[in-house]
């Protein structure tokens, strides 16, 4: 491509300032360096954790000027030295958890960490530190999980770029990048859900729901949603969920006790998709006392950390939990992208909203108000 | 036999008071009710729960007279109604974990807790409470883990019974009953170590050592003892100890830090077989970020609870913990049995001492000094 290893000027929508509106402005990419790919984006969506980030004015990792995002697909515009694994015009995802099949923990069916790029707020590229954005002013901008996809082109790590067939729908690949697959894998990968057993999930947003459609893949049973907002039930329904409870409607029961007598002893599996010790609590005391497994799935918000009575633990439950739902990025999506083919994965009712890049603001006030599961960001259209 | 459907006057060592030596004194042992079978005790030995419980002077569970002991084998005098599975003259073990075969967890092939009869400080038999045990002036003797092998006779539950071969050594079959199966399923069943993993024990006795017996079965290539007896390192090398660490001489570096230098970045299994939540903190810590898993065996001594960073659940560790090693007793015993027909598992080196019954007190002393793994006490030898 003529742009190949030129700066290119596009849009993006740059969140310069935290909690304020992002600002659509050209800014400068350069080219991709050794192991890097520089893509198009074609579509991009939100995620809980870009406005958590979008947020926070201090703390670990907090940079301004960035660009957040790191749901997304795209085309390969070019690529740098070394990268063999994908081509310009290849359709591609960038996934924020890294898979340099290289290191121990990618060589090991028990683990999907890449122990060489382990995960963090990196404000540039994982290799050497530095950004590939910068405004018209020659100032930089800075990144988000290495991925920065609310931005009409980004560079990206080979180790974290999985290629995708030409002909999957391009939204449902961007939905694979991360919350609903990590979902997904929560239920099928790292708790390993089988047929007819029982499930508790905390928290229905998109990541809670994706819980539900593994579980429901899995052939689980009975399937319970926890969620304070009462529409999720009908919501859930169509992704498996079959019983809902309100904590907010319990009277002088626990949600423990509810779901405990709702399943004879406790669910064989409990998800936490909020990300608070107190529901992380609740999901352990709802597991049945001689094999529940608890799977934590949400990122606590303040750092407060779980106290857990041993003797449970003795008696048979346990504690696991994933990033990016235990999946290999590099090696597992495209299980989930044939499930979907063959019409046995529902991806399309995770959409929920459409907005072009101009409009990203939107996005984010729907995702705040708890109206959207996903919202598809497209950048040309 | 004839003594079948009467009382049996025998010999046993009665706890009168919590802390004070046994006395042995001449008893009365009603005859089995339905669903129970008398046993005529050939051997018994001391664990480590009965020494905390016979110090305890109150607390739940906390009776005086009573017979204690857990880990014993012996011969089937006379059964009770409904009870098919042994008769008059088999050679069985009782066992502290009930197995009824028939309730959901008993069938699940996921837990080994019996829901019909979970494990509790009974002061008498499982199924009506009362005891079958009393002393000449007819007062009632209390029951221990529904077993109280410390006594010539006893009467224990069919659910706790599990029958042995007439050619298994009768003292090997005793040390199954508890605490050296606890610690090879924890590696084997619970934490299902793996051929060339890293495994870290903390605690090196009876039921440490089996874990390390059990990973070593399992072809762990790396097993680290820790314990502050610098002697443990010796005596587990017997058991598979390839590497140890006495805490006390660790320097400016925690354990746990020793432990992931050791493994280069932590142990794939760790075990807590002491009891205390700081060592179950140090295991946890101890283990593998991306994958470890910390399997708590010792019941926690003070009732203080874990507090975990749930951060760390997330990027891939685990905890979990069994009550005897998660093994099924009636079903998962005679392959242990079979290992140590054909010589592959080592049973005979837990057997450090061995007394008559009326010399008991020898082996609360020695275990109380950490003088002895395993004690057998002969009742008539």
């Amino acid at each position: 491509m003529e742009s190949a290893g030129k700066p290119i000027r596009c849009r993006a929508a740059v969140a310069r300032k935290a909690g304020e509106a992002l600002v659509i402005e050209e800014i400068e990419v350069s080219p991709p360096k050794a192991w890097e790919v520089r893509i198009k984006i074609l579509c991009t969506s939100l995620c809980h954790s870009d406005v958590t980030i979008w947020k926070q004015s201090a703390g670990p990792g907090v940079v301004f000027p960035r660009i957040l995002g790191h749901e997304a697909a795209g085309i390969v515009e070019s690529v740098g030295e070394n990268v063999d694994e994908v081509k310009e015009g290849d359709i591609v995802i960038p996934v924020f958890q890294s898979n340099c099949e290289e290191c121990r923990d990618c060589k090991s069916p028990k683990s999907n960490s890449c122990t060489k790029f382990p995960p963090q707020l990196n404000s540039g590229m994982p290799r050497d530190g530095t950004p590939r954005f910068m405004d018209l002013n020659g100032q930089p901008i800075y990144h988000f999980f290495n991925v920065s996809s609310f931005s009409e082109y980004t560079v990206v790590d080979i180790a974290q770029v999985v290629k995708f067939n030409l002909d999957f729908p391009i939204d449902k690949a961007c939905l694979l990048s991360c919350g609903v697959t990590t979902g997904l894998g929560a239920a099928m990968k790292t708790a390993q859900v089988e047929e007819g057993s029982t499930v508790a999930i905390f928290g229905l947003g998109a990541v809670g729901l994706a819980v539900a459609e593994g579980a429901r893949l899995q052939g689980a049973s009975k399937i319970i949603g926890i969620d304070l907002n009462p529409a999720k039930f009908e919501i859930g329904k169509k992704f498996g969920i079959t019983d809902f409870i309100n904590p907010s409607t319990c009277g002088e029961k626990s949600v423990s006790q509810v779901i405990l007598e709702m399943t004879d002893g406790g669910a064989d599996y409990c998800f936490e998709c909020v990300g608070l010790a107190s529901v992380m609590q609740d999901a352990f005391n709802s597991s049945r006392l001689s094999c529940g497994k608890t799977v934590l799935v949400g990122v606590e918000m303040h750092g407060t950390p779980l106290s857990i009575n041993s003797y449970e633990i003795l008696m048979g439950r346990s504690l696991m939990g994933c990033l990016y739902g235990g999946f290999k990025p590099k090696s597992d999506l495209s299980m989930l992208a044939n499930k979907y083919l063959e019409k046995k994965l529902h991806l399309d009712e995770f959409i929920t909203h459409q907005v072009k890049l101009e409009d990203i603001n939107e996005a984010f006030e729907l995702l705040h108000q708890g109206k959207s599961l996903r919202c598809i960001i497209w950048m040309n259209k």
